[in-house]
C-alpha cells in the first residue's frame, strides 16, 4: 500500500468547491474520477480541506492510498493529461501511511484578491473582486493586526448547518499588499472556520472604506456573532495559496 | 468635433479578433456599438492595427471623431460599465485631429508568452502556449538577433489576400526572458506583415528545440519565402503590448 500526496492548482471558475456534491461537479471528483482509471482501483482523494464554488488554489494538497505500482511520475504526467484545463498536479510524492492531508496540516495561506481601481484588468477579472470606493490600507493593516493570535473568530463562521462547536482558532500571519490597483490580503492561520477569509476579508473592506471603525475587529472578536461582521466577500477573489505540514 | 484616443485592453479568447467581420463578434464593434449608444452618433473607431482572432491586448490603441461635449472621464466610466468584462478603456485623451491610431504609429510591441513545462498553470492558460519540448534559450537568443534592423520579412508573412506589396520592415528590438517554466518573446518593430509575431515565434521555438540551425532566421530572410520558415505559433500566446507614437 502507498500514501501518494498530490499538491494541486484550479482555477474554482465554473466549479461547486473542492468536495463532492450532489449537484455540480467538484475538483475532488474530477480528480478522483481519473484516478480510477489510470490506478485501475477506487481511490479516495482526502484534500487538506474544502475549498467553497468559485474559490481558486495554487497550493491544495490531496493524498490517496493505492495498491498500484505505477512510479510517481507517470501519474502526474497521466493524470495532467486527463485532467481538465482548469486544475493541475505540480508535485507529486510518495508519503508515509500515517499522513493525511487535512489531519496533518500544521497551517495554511489564504490569499484574498482586490481590484480598487475604475476598472478590473480583463486578464484577472477571474480572480479579483472589485471594489470600487477608495480603500484605506493603513486602517485596514492596523485593523487586521488586532485579528493576530488565538481567538474565538465565531463571529467570522458563516453557518453551514455542519455545527462546529470549537471555534477557537490561530491566526500566525495576516498582511496586506498593494500593487497599483490591487490588494493582496494574505492569511495564514493553523485552521479556518467556514467562510472565515472571506468574512474577514469582507470586514476589512467595511474598514478600509470608512463604514466600521477601526477597533471594530476587537468588538466583533468579544460578539462571537456573525451579525456584527462585514460581508462575505465574494469567492472568486480567494485562493488557497499553500497548505504547510 | 473631437479626435479621442482610447488605450485599451482585452482577452480576445473567443473574439474574432479587432477588425470587424461578417462571422464572429469582434472588438472593433463591440465598441463601436457602445460608444453609438452613449455619444449619440454613429462612431467609427481606428485601430492602431488589427488583432488576429484569440490574440490579446494589454496596450491596444484607437481613436475616434465625435460631435459629443461629454467630458473624457465620463465617457471611459460609461464605456467601462458597458463594455463586456473582457475588455476595459485604460487611458482615455483628447487628440489632435489629425492624429490616426494606425497612420501615426511609431512602433508596436508584441508580447508572446511560451509555458515550457511540464503542464501549464491555470490561471495563464488561455495566455500562453505550451511546447513540451525543452527549448534552449541562448540559441533562441542568438537566432532573434538576426532578425534585429531592417529587413525583407515576405518570408514571415502568412498570405491574407491583401496583397500588401512592401514587405520590408524594421525590428528594433527582439527580447526572450525566462520566467520559471515561462517564456516570453518581446518583439518592436514598426509595423508588422500579417502574422508575423505569431511566424517569427513559431521559428524562434523550431530553433529553440533544435529542429533548425542558428543560421535559418538569416538563410528565410534570403529565401523570402514563408513555406521556409517555421509554422505559425498559436494566437492564444500573443498581447500587444504598447503602440508608440
Amino acid at each position: 500500500m502507498r500514501n501518494i500526496k498530490l499538491t494541486l492548482q484550479y482555477d474554482g471558475t465554473g466549479y461547486s468547491g473542492w468536495q463532492i456534491q450532489k449537484n455540480g461537479r467538484s475538483i475532488q471528483e474530477t480528480i478522483e474520477k481519473k484516478l480510477a482509471v489510470i490506478l485501475g482501483e477506487k481511490i479516495k482523494l482526502i484534500g487538506s480541506g474544502r475549498t467553497d464554488a468559485g474559490v481558486h488554489a495554487r497550493g491544495q494538497t490531496a493524498n490517496f492510498k493505492t495498491h498500484s505500482k505505477i512510479p510517481l511520475a507517470n501519474i502526474q504526467m497521466a493524470l495532467n493529461s486527463a485532467l481538465p484545463k482548469e486544475m493541475v498536479v505540480t508535485h507529486i510524492s510518495e508519503a508515509p501511511l500515517s499522513f493525511d492531508s487535512q489531519r496533518s496540516a500544521k497551517s495554511k495561506i489564504y490569499k484574498y484578491t482586490i481590484s480598487n481601481g475604475n476598472f478590473v484588468d480583463p486578464f484577472i477579472r477571474k480572480y479579483a473582486v472589485r471594489y470600487f470606493y477608495k480603500l484605506n490600507i493603513p486602517l485596514m493593516r492596523s485593523a487586521a493586526r488586532d485579528l493576530l493570535g488565538r481567538h474565538d473568530f465565531k463571529a467570522f463562521k458563516t453557518n453551514d448547518g455542519m455545527g462546529e462547536k470549537n471555534t477557537v482558532r490561530t491566526v500566525k500571519d495576516i498582511k496586506i499588499e498593494k500593487d497599483g490597483n490591487l490588494i493582496y490580503i494574505y492569511i495564514e492561520a493553523d485552521g479556518f472556520l467556514y467562510n472565515m477569509v472571506r468574512n474577514i476579508a469582507g470586514t476589512l473592506v467595511e474598514i478600509g472604506r470608512g463604514k466600521m471603525e477601526k477597533d471594530f475587529i476587537k468588538a466583533i472578536l468579544k460578539k462571537r456573532d456573525r451579525r456584527f461582521c462585514g460581508p462575505t466577500a465574494p469567492a472568486k477573489g480567494l485562493c488557497l495559496m499553500r497548505v504547510n505540514y
